[in-house]
């Protein structure tokens, strides 16, 4: 260490918000170069190096074959499939000397499915997996928590070719089971949730989630084993109600009721109802929502919905993907006279009224609603679905809360977050379609290829991995990816302890350890801490008791300590080592 | 290989022209996705990261400590050091979301300079050698030869930082021994040369070249040992001659003389000399050249030379980079109307003039020449530099000639051509002050670090090593960069040799080879074809002597044959491999 390339600092650095991003920096393994880009460090290149040989050993164990591709790529693919354009500002774009188009890849579908194009032919050749790990491009609106979402950072992607459908699920299947193993060796604890396909376009796909505070996803789960990513669950419809012998819908005076609160309170004071007080569950809110799409035009959604939900942001962009929705200024009102905010009802809305309205699943035949009846002032009561509108679908983009009833009957469900470390996903046939990968079955007939798409978040994971291994005083590595097996911290002057220190190093070096010695001229306490904050699993303190012949180990994660005799230090060490 | 992602080409590719581009592609490697830009398949990338590998190995042998930089890097540092102009259009530049500017790092000077200056600050901490091995971006004007020089390339680069000379010395040199190991392991054969800096700005410079009839770099040797980049050459200038006594100069008509041919003809047949004929080299030719200057501007150069030498236009960007030289065209000669095209000589020449002059280090005080006279169809005899004109300086930019002595007067020079796969380089302390780099020494003073770059071209090292280990029939990789120890070939349709073929595999791979096994249903012309261009340096074949209980061991270089025993099989093939 007196030679390593490293400085720790006692300080969380100004600008991180989570665990990772703070000790990754504080224990030297990262720096910043620009918002979202980051330089790593000896400690931390290892690491990084320890997780990228994992992946590669389990994509290699799966039988997947390993390529790469340029992170510099042509847009002519890219525009084929449209994807030039949808990705929008996110995706790098650059020209070259001779003003050629340019974009520094964000995801390789396009580049994967050309490159067999080029060399396959035939139902035989399939099927296929071919994976890289390679550096990927995104210009996130807001790069954050330091490693966990950068603007460049290295991914594994494989996609899987297959002539069917029961070809792409036993593809699917084998990601499935290579990426448990995987996240398994890496020492993580994790969930694998449903997801949505999102900008990707495609069917079955789900997420392996890192359970953590600091994670961007946030999924929900069941006690009965149910786990979606929250874009993914399902609204549970509640049954339909006959229409005959409903009450007719009337509007009533309204005043001064600004908010779903202030009705409610006003209906149940001057309309109360018999069987039981107004709740703001009774009222039908609609929501104006501005849609940009990825050709620049814009267009008005509006989304109704129980007044006791608010929309989720995330569940909606999900859904409306590629466009992009935003709230509804009042520069957009001034071009729709017939929304009176405040006061909105569905009886101006619909797709032949010029403003696409879309409800929750809730809102089915037969359920009558308070809602806006488009006069300043004034609501209507008893307003039908199916009866007095007729919304032109439904949509889910209503907040899921605790409590709210698993799609699949196994009990009620409970938010959590997460990291997103892995993602597997079955394509189908978007891209071997807007890109004419087909090959000859059997019979001899042009047969379009089937494709999946499978990412692991090889940088990210270091972060997901410290956000899950850490203390108040540092990381806690899982010793397949630490920086060293042992960190061995000589202390005080005495010139034999160094020597005794270092000998041990050498000889645990020659047994296979990875060795960390701390040879520096600092005080006990620095060196104490900066074990504690780099995090190797083990660690062995040669110091004042190496008079008495005795070296102490400690384990870094329970903080158990046990001393040993020097004699019987090496076969202490590598079992403590697990060796 | 009846899985393996593979397809090989009987025909070169239309767009390649050297032996490693028409290699590389033919036996299935890499394929091309946009000019200069590659994708590694899965054998190539096998080969590649052996490549890296080996040069990871030797550098942390060295004491080299790893780190990794983005690519991305923001446009400031470059903007401090001038190098985000200077670099002209090879440098890849773009703009995030917000505007702010980037570039895809052509090489990391800057980075490293910053972030050592982050981290360290006392004499104390030196010295360091920190290295990466990353993907780096040059936007070529003329991308050429595949992945010999790419657009997107990897390269190994490291920078020193030391308190002083001395210390950059001894970073230098051991580099320059850890670049040897590299080289030999990887079946390199090179040559170490003498290297101008070029655009880097510094001092001592050396280039490992691999000699290559396709390598971009000219260099000569003597025999005597001296070996240079033809870019570092420096003339041997003849002696001085007294002026005194010199016949005066004197202007002749020479009509018709538009070439330094017609007029040393017509200066035998009218002026003959007593003692010798004329030649072309008592002619003093004078070369107008246009410079653009990175900030845009241009300017005009002269240089003088001997009239049987050519300006060599690669010595000549060398010594006037970062400006970029061009033949003066009739737009550039109307802005001089005292520059009489064919007839130009010094008298109207020289910075006091408005026309800078440089000449070949030949033409010393006290040689006379003839040379133009500034007037159309007149020369000038007997001008003699010194007396009657007097060049800004003397400029290295004739070409070299086989034959030529060497400076070092270890005899004549020849020329052959190299691929560049390493430089090393004294950068000195040019980073350092642009960027502020500073340290306390033991005297509590503020001293400027001092530094090296070193970098070695790590997948231009697979073309070369290409380049360099083939034969008509395909390619022939040194065993520790080859993708596999041994390629089995089972020939026939008969099941028991694709038995014994296979079990003959996994016995090797048991053994700690890498095994390639050719499965496939197709013909033993198509297989051994394929071996041969593959080139797996031991080929064993399993086909119709094993009714005999025979096999064959080939040697792929050498084209060896042995037939062996099957049940001796795996000790004689162990043997092949050097095992």
């Amino acid at each position: 260490m007196s030679t390593l390339f490293l400085r720790t600092l006692r300080e969380d650095p100004a600008d991180a918000e989570v665990p990772s991003h703070k000790l990754l920096v504080r224990a030297g393994l990262v720096r910043r170069v620009a918002p979202g880009v980051f330089t790593w460090l000896p400690l931390g290149y290892l690491v990084y190096r320890n997780v990228e040989r994992i992946v590669r050993e389990e994509m290699d164990a799966a039988g997947f074959q390993e390529v790469h591709f340029p992170a510099l790529l042509p847009r002519e693919p890219y525009e084929a499939t449209g994807r030039w354009t949808e990705y929008g500002e996110t995706l790098m774009r650059l020209q070259d000397r001779k003003g050629a188009d340019y974009l520094l890849g964000p995801t390789h579908e396009e580049m994967f499915t050309l490159l067999v194009k080029g060399e396959y032919s035939s139902y035989k050749d399939l099927p296929l997996v071919i994976y890289q790990i390679q550096t990927k491009y995104r210009d996130e609106a807001r790069p954050r928590a330091g490693i966990l979402r950068g603007r460049e950072f290295v991914m594994k992607d494989s996609y899987s070719f297959d002539i069917d459908d029961e070809g792409l699920q036993r593809s699917y299947d084998r990601h499935r089971d290579a990426y448990i193993k995987t996240f398994d060796r890496l020492g993580l604890d994790y969930v694998i949730v449903s997801a949505m396909s999102g900008a990707m376009g495609g069917s079955a796909s789900e997420e392996f989630l890192a359970p953590c505070e600091s994670g961007e996803d946030t999924f929900v789960r069941s006690d009965g084993g149910y786990a979606a990513n929250v874009e993914a669950v399902v609204t549970v419809p509640p049954a339909e109600v006959p229409i005959e012998g409903l009450p007719a819908a009337h509007v009533e005076d309204t005043p001064d009721t600004p908010t779903i609160e202030s009705l409610v309170d006003l209906a149940n004071a001057r309309f109360p109802r018999a069987d039981r007080p107004w709740t703001a569950a009774d009222t039908l809110k609609n929501v104006v929502l501005r849609l940009e799409h990825p050709d620049g035009t814009t267009s008005a959604l509006v989304v109704g919905l129980p007044g006791d939900r608010e929309v989720d942001m995330k569940r909606l962009e999900a859904q409306v993907s590629p466009a992009v929705p935003s709230p509804f200024e009042e520069a957009d009102f001034a071009a729709y006279p017939q929304l009176v905010k405040g006061y909105i009802g569905p009886q101006v809305l619909g797709e032949d009224r010029g403003i696409p309205y879309l409800v929750d699943p809730r809102v089915v035949s037969g359920t009558a609603w308070i809602t806006g009846a488009n006069e300043q002032g004034k609501h209507v009561f008893d307003l039908v679905c199916g009866r007095d509108f007729t919304p032109d679908g439904t949509i889910e983009a209503a907040e899921v809360r605790d409590g709210d009833p698993a799609p699949d009957g196994s009990g009620a469900l409970h938010s959590a977050r997460g990291i997103e470390i892995g993602h597997i996903f079955q394509l189908g046939r978007k891209y071997a379609e807007a890109l004419d990968l087909t090959v000859l079955d059997e019979n001899g007939k042009s047969r379009v290829v089937t494709m999946g798409s499978y990412g692991i978040g090889v940088s990210r994971a270091v972060a997901a991995i410290a956000e899950q291994h850490h203390d108040d005083k540092g990381l806690i590595w899982p010793r397949e990816v630490a920086p060293a097996d042992v960190h061995i911290v000589a202390t005080g002057k005495d010139a034999a302890v160094f020597e005794k220190a270092e000998e041990l190093a050498i000889a645990l070096e020659d047994e296979g350890l990875r060795v960390l010695y701390d040879d520096r001229k600092v005080s006990p306490g620095v060196k104490f801490n900066d074990s504690e904050l780099l995090g190797v699993p083990t660690i062995v303190v040669v110091g004042k008791r190496l008079v008495d012949g005795m070296i102490e180990i400690k384990d870094r994660a329970s903080g158990d300590r046990e001393e040993v005799e020097l004699t019987a230090a090496i076969p202490a060490i590598l079992a403590a080592c697990g060796r």
